[in-house]
Formats: structure tokens, sequence, C-alpha cells
């Protein structure tokens, strides 16, 4: 029997994704999950993936199903370079990395970057598989000042005085876990501050095309292109069981993160990177992005509505334009882990937000609730319930 | 403009994988490529996997296309546990983590097993991938002294008794670079070695399927289940650009090794897993396999033949049962990068094979053929060219 004095010194700093644990549990039938982050199985272009499976096997044969480039399958990062440009980001094929999902992504950059106690800069609540794929480089975190515009410049600012920061990881767009996105002004600044530096910015844009009212927003990338790594995911868009993220990095990142990704996976799938090709470039996705939208967007609004209908004084939430998170903050005296834990007996679930945070102290107050998963009725049931069962942590002005 | 000094300090141990940068030089038009370790592309099952591709939508539907556990698609857990069955090891589908390619399993090893220094035995000559898969954990390969027939089990006692060794890693079946197999005494040998040490094993076992002749060897994991993690993979019987690779882990391994692929990718391709899982319980493999088996074949039995035929005295070679490489050993005083050059100049490409020693002054004299990727007329024109390229080096016998 081998004993865990077998692992390496790093893997202490490896523990299971929380997130992916509670959505073991919350699998049970007649749960209402409001935890996952994950889409709508209703939302995959099923008919179109048949199409495509014809298309592929048409138009690549064999060549589908072979070895292919660690930087990634041409045709893919040819069609991503067609359709980053309606995000005004301006990036040649070769300055793209296809990668095993955004996690693919996230890792690359996690081992060519990061050495033991190398400063991190996150937000506060920040995205949790972003740590899970640093962690077992052993970074130290610093947590940057959120409100309800996402990180504060002036917080970041000063985080880069004090400390020698490595890179700052971002999601400035319907954020995972609080569906607030950065604004406008915001975005110039925190552009301008890593100029100024020349601190790197990890960009991580997952969710920007779920858009459902309000102006798009540029990405950071397109204001500073030099000094930030862009990462993408057809997770959203298309379909996340085939793992299709990427990356525009400028060099000497990007030339990195390809011989990081030798090790990793040697490759991405090329019949799934051939498959998203032609979802790009046969204008699919344009047809079928409308169809997703149309899915969420009611779903949201019935969230929202919900929520403020049901829920106590003294809660407040955010109200993205888009993404697939609403994130509530209730009274400093909330346990929303003791919450978690009541609101699973009566059948619906969602994550404690303190997960979200490097802080260990931070967040207890806090939920992430997911609306993508169940239509607008239930997702009512569910927050009625939730509401009742928070009801005895309302502010007094309540009773 | 980043600077190089971003990158981690673990960063500069990685390099290149050698045998990637010349793929990409000898994949010029005219170019007979020795060289690859791919597959061919008409040993692909392309009507089979249209037909995998209907099954898979008819009988898992979106979920074939949605996020999914780490640890593996379960029905492709279980189909591998059966097809383990025949190979007599004996697991149950939740001590299999499904991995992108043996590449995933290798690079989740390393980041869970090697802190900076630790020591990894390795094969002289050994795999080049694996490497790759572990160099960014920075550890000191010691080289275990081998012969025709693999390993010498003293060399490897030896080892263990004068450095604290993390874990062994073999590829003891048809080896790559060299095609030769661990005999089964050696293996017996190698079992009680690592048991009575309590050693772990990594064997890593891609090839054993393509068997050309000769009786089946045990894995070694069948000899000492409890120290050994088998790694197998589908790209040589199924299609590599689905990279769909596994591990059949003792724990605490198998439980850490799917902590660490949560942050390298979260999970493999679900709709990749669906189809390989389709492969195997739909009995295509055992059909499809024999047809792999007919095409490569007379392949190397022509290359053995013309390397008879066309190379001095002073040169000798591997005599595979099975695989997909035969490894040349010429004169002292060969050099093979040498030749490399003055090869590619004549149209015909391999590696040299100093590429897949661990100490950069062995193996100058040696060099990697690999014969799946022609037909037997092109692998003797091939054969003949390099002939001619060595001539010059000769043993006196030859003039």
């Amino acid at each position: 029997m081998l004993s865990e004095a077998i692992l390496a010194e790093r893997t202490r700093n490896m523990s299971a994704n929380a997130i992916r644990e509670i959505l073991k549990v919350v699998s049970k039938p007649g749960m209402i999950s409001l935890a996952g982050g994950i889409p709508a199985p209703d939302s995959f272009p099923m008919e179109i993936i048949q199409e495509l499976n014809g298309r592929v096997m048409h138009k690549y044969a064999s060549s589908a199903f072979q070895y292919d480039r660690t930087e990634g399958f041409e045709p893919l990062c040819e069609a991503l370079s067609v359709y980053l440009q309606k995000k005004m980001i301006h990036a040649d094929s070769d300055e793209i990395v296809i990668t095993s999902g955004s996690q693919g992504a996230l890792m690359a950059l996690g081992m060519i970057l990061v050495s033991k106690g190398d400063f991190v800069a996150v937000e506060a609540p920040t995205y949790l598989g972003a740590l899970t794929a640093l962690n077992p480089f052993e970074p130290k975190y610093v947590q940057i000042a959120t409100d309800d515009d996402g990180i504060l410049p002036d917080s970041l600012d000063g985080i880069l005085k004090k400390h020698p920061v490595k890179f700052i990881y971002l999601n400035p767009t319907f954020q995972n876990p609080t569906g607030r996105s950065l604004s406008l002004a915001r975005r110039q600044a925190v552009a301008d501050i890593v100029r100024r530096t020349q601190t790197l910015l990890v960009e991580d844009d997952p969710y920007s095309d779920l858009r459902y009212r309000g102006a798009a927003l540029p990405p950071i990338k397109t204001l500073a292109p030099g000094q930030v790594v862009y990462v993408g995911s057809l997770s959203k868009i298309f379909a996340p069981g085939l793992r299709i993220g990427y990356a525009v990095a400028p060099e000497p990142i990007r030339r990195w993160m390809v011989l990081a990704k030798q090790g990793i996976d040697l490759h991405t799938s090329t019949f799934n990177q051939a498959l998203a090709a032609e979802y790009l470039f046969g204008g699919y996705l344009d047809k079928h992005l409308p169809e997703i939208i149309r899915l969420y967007k009611p779903r949201q609004e019935a969230m929202l509505a919900s929520l403020g209908r049901h829920f106590p004084p003294g809660f407040r939430w955010s109200k993205p334009e888009g993404g697939m998170f609403i994130w509530v903050e209730g009274p400093k005296n909330l346990d929303a882990e003791a919450v978690y834990h009541l609101a699973v007996e009566k059948g619906v679930a969602f994550v404690p937000g303190k997960f979200f945070f490097t802080d260990p102290n931070a967040g207890k107050e806090t939920m992430r609730l997911n609306y993508t998963m169940s239509d607008g009725l239930t997702l009512d049931k569910a927050v009625k319930t939730l509401s009742q069962v928070v009801a005895p942590f309302g502010s007094k002005a309540a009773s």
C-alpha cells in the first residue's frame, strides 16, 4: 500500500474543487440546482452538431482523427481569428493557441509563469477554476477589492505598488461568480495601469456572448493588447463537453504556452477542433447564439423577479446584463453555508459564495445562484424556498 | 513588450519536444518520413466512426456534449474495465481515470508526485513524451541500463539502493523508441523489486495490442498491482486525434490524479469518450484491430528485410514482435544527427536516437525508424537511401 508520503510538496495545495464536490451531492432526483455553472443541455445545437459531423467527415476525413499541431488545428485558429474581429480583437491565427477548455489555458499559464510564492492578483470573489489551475504552482493570492462595477482600479494600483505581482487574473464580463461586469471607464483605467506598470493581465472571457441587454463592452485586450492574455471558450456558445478553449497571448507567453501544452496534453482533440471550426466558419454560431439567448434571458428575468418578490429586506443581488449567475449578498450575520445545508434538505442547491474568495474569512454571507438550468416557474419555486430558509436572517425591517 | 523574466523558474526546463520540431521540418512534399511516431491514417476506422457518431447521438444525445465527471465518462470507464480483463488487469471502473491522451496521465502523475530534485528512474533510451510531461516539475533522471530484452533488473536494483527514487517509468512492451519488450523473466524480477522496495512503477503501454507475432506478455501491473500505475491509450488502436488515454492507479495515487486533472483540463472530451465507449462496447475494436495489424505487419517485415538487404556491417537493429519502431545502432563513431541532415537532403527523415536519452552524451550512434506510415516499397526505397548515407560509417568488413 502506497502512502501519501510519496506525493510532491505542491500536492498539499490541491484540494477538491468545492463546486464539483457540491455538484455530486446535488445531482439526486428532485433537487432543483442553482449550484451548477453549466449550460442547459437544450442550449446545445444538436441538429447542427449532426450536420457538423457530416461536414467534418467529408471535408477533413482521416486528418480530423490524426495527431495535430500543439498550437491548434489551423482551420479553427483561422475561424477564431475572424470571430474575434467582432470583439475588436485583432489576432492572426498564429497568435492563437487552442486549449482543452479555458481550464487548459489557465493551467499552461500557471505552469509557465508561477514560481512558488509568486503573487497573483485576483478579484474578490474570483473564478474558482482559475485557482484550481494555479494552486499546484503555489502562488500567493492578493485580492483586489470589488464593487457592483467590478474591481476598483485604486485597489489594483495599490496592490501593484505593494507586491511584485506576476499577473492579474480577471473575468471582467458577466463574472463567475457575481455576474458583474467591469465598467468601460474602469476597463480603460485597468488598461492604463497594466501598460504603465508593464504588468501581465489574464482576461478570462467565457460569457461575453451571452448578453441579454445593454451594449457590448470592449475586452481589456483591445485596450492594452501587448499586456493582456485573452482567454476564451466555446463551452457556453457551442458545447462544453467538446472542451474547446483558446488563448490570444503576446510573445513570449504564447510560445511558452505551446511548450507547456506539449507536456500537458500534446494537443486538443483534432475532431472536436474540426467541429468547432465548421461551427464558426459555417455561420452556425451566428444562427444559434440568438437561440441560446432566447433560452436564458427569460430565465434570468424570472430569477431577478423572484428575488424581488420573495427575498427579505437586508438582501441585495447583482442585476447582470448577461451571463449565467446572480450574486446574492445577505446581511453580515448570514451563514450561507448553513443556509446551503438547510436548502438542500428542502430540495434546492446553490453554491455558498465563500468558496470564491482566496481569503478564507471572506464572503460568508454570499451566495451564487445559477439560472441557466431551469425554467422560470422552477426557478421561482426554488427562489421562494430559498427565501424561506434565509428569512430568519433578514433585517429587522422585514418583521 | 513582455520579457522572458516573467517566466517561472521551472520554465527553463521546458524545451520544444525535439521530435515535434523534426516533424515540422519533414512534412514537406516528397519526403519519406521514418521520423513520425504516428499511426497510418488508413489505420483509422473511418466507417466505424461514422457509425459511432450515429450511435452516440442516439444513445447519449445532449449528455455527450455536457460537462462530465473529472474521473471520466462512466460508460467508457466500464468499457475499459472489461477491455483490460483480456490483459489480465482486474480494475473496477472506479479505479480508472480517463485522461487527455496518455500524455494527460503522465502530466497528472508528474504534478502530484515530483518535487524539484526528486529522482525518477527511466530506461536508456526512454519515451520522450514522458520527459516532456515530467520536466516542468524538475526531476533528476537516473538511467536504467538496457539490452535487447529491456531494462536490466540488476541495474534497477542498484539505482534503487543508491537513490530515493520517486517512481520508475517504463514502456515495457514494443517500447518507443526501441521496439523492444521486457522479457517475462525480467517482468517478474521487476515486479519483485518494486514490491520488495515499495517503489511506485509507471507502466506505459500504448503498443501492446499491436502484436504481429509471438505470445502476449503480461503487463507488470498484473504481477505487482499495488505498486503499478498502468497507463494506456486508444491512440494506436482507435484514433490519436480523439486524445483518449487512461490510467489504472492504486490509491491514493488515483484520487490525487483526479484532483490534479481538475486543474489540468476539468475533464476529457465527453463526446470523444462516448465514441470510445461505443467503440469498445460495440465490439468494433475486436473487429478493427486485426485490420490494423494486417496493415502494419507487412510494413515492419519489409523494413526488417530492407535493413538486412541494404545496411552495411557494423550496424544492428531490434527485431520487435510488434509496435511501431525499429531501433538501429551503428558503430561507435556514427554521428546519427549528421546522418539525419544528409538523409533529409536526400528526401528521407528519421529521428536521431540521442533525443531519447536523458544523458546528453548517450546514443549518438542510434536511430529510431518508424514503419507505420509507408508501404513496403516506399520503406525499401527509404532504407536503401539511408544505407547509402550511413555506408561510410560501416565497419571495415563492409569495404
